[in-house]
């Protein structure tokens, strides 16, 4: 058995000092529960000059990633990096070398998880990605051992901190999108270039990645459907609250008997339903399984700390694997073939937001276009618009197919300007 | 390597055959996942003659646990037969003779919990129990691997499913507790004898399972606080509500550089916390965790399906163990010492509602008492009461101890009749 072990961290920005922080604090505490100390023996630096707030030995910095690839006696490589094409060269190396990987990177693990994860498992290494989706939240252990014996039928999540640390200051402060975009920017929350979050392309590889969990399948970023914050139209979060809903970007996927389907979208989430709770820069996953029924994690999305504790809690799991040998050995489902479902065959709720003419039979003449494509309404309201001679018109749908969605807005173009849509979600009577 | 795994079942009531429905169901999956098959080699009944709803051969049947424990090809036992005495030497029975056991039981967890984990360890055997807590939920898993990293500060949790079903039912459809209580009785939520739910003491039994794991100690079932639903008053919830909060039952546990207190007790609860929307028989579990933050699990609290899950997930655990040959040697955090305290060192603002004469000067001796304890008070309203002469006085006080709480509760009953009295939770100016 071995009588030490050594980590590699591969960066030192916010989650790696993180990382090396709760390392450094629980030394005495991991010793004690491992029975063999665990140290950070070499971390992957950019600059040498920089100032840092962190206890590390310099002597550990290098700026040379195969210092740290290359030497036996590294046993566990720590990828906190970012990036994509250098961190997944990073992990294939550690792989090949025999080396067991943890990572907190969402961008490779949506980009290249299937491939290195079929790698790790040649190799019997240990390729562990907590941090990855939802930071301080447990979810991928969830979905692996604590769910293990359920079969799961969909899955709901908030899994981007940014946006809805921003729908939660519109919705609460009645702040605009930009103000509350810059309110997040000052707290940390997004980053100089929000485009990944606020277009819903961050959301959707964190689902790429749960939904291959939790179906035992292939999901590519190209199979989900994606709608960013950018649909949504002043005024639309009003409508919402008026009539108890509450606007939020969800990600969503589900499994029936054809196939998968996974789409990440602001929409209306019934106020009844807990996830419309979760507030700013949190995170929360709901589970549906066959035999658990709804469970719900819920926790910090980012962050240093709750981010390290993730990276930390798979590093123990690794060395714990390591000290009985047993490295790789993880249980997997069967792994299903690829069937992924356009989103347009799912049935919801939706709400349908326009501005028409105010004339006689405009509103026969609307929802004839809902009658020919066979989609009942539940409810129709109209209101004066701010233009002279306009209407602004609601209409809430019963259940119907994205497809029926989509073509009822196509023909709704002809005689009216659509101002905004949304699906509607956790509403009991859907 | 083992080429196949049996388990003895120990009970066939809810749980019971949730489980044998379960690994019917998955073998196949269980079978690939593990790569042997995975059996129900005996199963323990009460009585030979009951009609069965299970697909099980009955030559599986025994009355005699004897013949499941003394059975050398058996692996793991199952102890899902409830009750305390029997189990608990059932357990210690099957660990004797080094076999894994999986208990969903938290009478016998709560109460000889800290022996038997000892035992287990002696023996080189695991005994899981994620079961015996919050049915559905992952919680002891969380805290066991998932927060292994974390140092946790305090747990808040609403665990028992029959008294949050009872108060949403009081709270959303306007029922008396004797109403909703026969609804529960009705839809099987509650037992026939309701007392365990009801006064908190199975609410207080999952508190000192959940608070000796995430503390590292031991706590006992008499360090706990209790207060029951009987304390609750008519229009209590309705007072609750109207200051912004909704009363639950819960279960609370915090640790500081004194020590740990835990209670069970009714709380208004601050509407804004995520708990506050966990409704009907639905459990939730928060954790405070240094580095992690807040982080929530919320799930169903019982019924056949969800329990089994649990119990299923751990059975899988335990199989995964025997053919990695690493049986009972899960880590441990570092025991600490048992420092139990009082809680009534803790702080928390309080709500207090009095019945007074309506004559002069009898605000001023009220608020008189507050002031010799120097507990300050954040708000005070007076109206009518029903009876003639008398008034209604509700006092809101600032963050005090429970001890400074007590003194004045005490101090009150020389010049009003104290309705009722309740801590309050999740107020973030508390």
């Amino acid at each position: 058995m071995k009588n030490e072990i050594s980590i590699g961290l591969l960066g030192l920005g916010t989650v790696g000092s993180g990382v090396a922080t709760i390392l450094q604090q629980h030394q005495q505490d991991l010793h004690h529960k491992l029975g063999v100390p665990v140290s950070i023996k070499k971390v992957l630096i950019k600059n040498e000059n920089k100032e840092r707030f962190s206890t590390l030995d310099p002597s550990v910095f290098t700026t040379n990633a195969q210092e740290i690839l290359n030497d036996p006696s590294i046993d566990i490589i720590v990828e906190v990096m970012g990036g994509i094409e250098e961190a997944k060269q990073a992990i294939e190396h550690a792989l090949r070398a025999g080396k067991q990987v943890v990572t907190a990177n969402k961008d490779v693990m949506a980009e290249y998880g299937h491939e290195l994860l079929k790698l790790a498992d040649a190799k019997k290494c240990d390729l562990f990605y907590e941090a990855s989706v939802a930071g301080g939240i447990p979810i991928i252990r969830t979905l692996e051992d604590g769910l293990a014996s359920d079969r799961i039928s969909s899955l709901m999540g908030i899994v981007n901190g940014t946006t809805n640390f921003i729908l939660t200051k519109m919705k609460q402060e009645n702040m605009s999108y930009e103000v509350a975009l810059a309110e997040a920017t000052r707290l940390g929350y997004a980053e100089a270039d929000p485009s990944a979050d606020v277009d819903g392309v961050d959301a959707a590889r964190k689902m790429v990645i749960l939904s291959s969990l939790a179906f035992s399948t292939e999901v590519h970023l190209s199979d989900v459907l994606v709608r960013g914050m950018k649909e949504i139209r002043d005024g639309d979060m009003d409508l919402a609250e008026g009539f108890g809903y509450t606007m939020k970007m969800v990600g969503s996927s589900k499994k029936n008997q054809d196939g998968i389907e996974v789409a990440v979208e602001p929409v209306f989430l019934a106020n009844s339903h807990l996830l419309a709770s979760v507030n700013n820069e949190f995170n929360a996953v709901y589970i549906y399984g066959d035999a658990v029924g709804e469970t719900m994690l819920y926790g910090p999305g980012a962050g240093s700390l709750p981010t390290a504790t993730s990276v930390v809690s798979d590093i123990i799991a690794a060395c714990r694997n390591l000290l009985l040998e047993v490295n790789g050995k993880r249980l997997h489902a069967a792994q299903h073939d690829r069937v992924i479902k356009s989103a347009n065959h799912r049935y919801a709720k939706y709400f349908h937001r326009l501005l028409v003419k105010d004339e006689v039979g405009v509103l026969s003449n609307l929802t004839a276009i809902y009658s020919n494509h066979n989609a009942s309404l539940q409810s129709v309201k109209q209101h004066p618009a701010g233009n002279e001679g306009m209407a602004e018109i609601i209409l809430l749908t019963h259940s119907i197919s994205r497809q029926q969605h989509l073509d009822v807005i196509e023909d709704l173009k002809d005689i009216a300007s659509v101002i905004s849509h949304y699906r509607i979600e956790g509403d009991e009577s859907a």
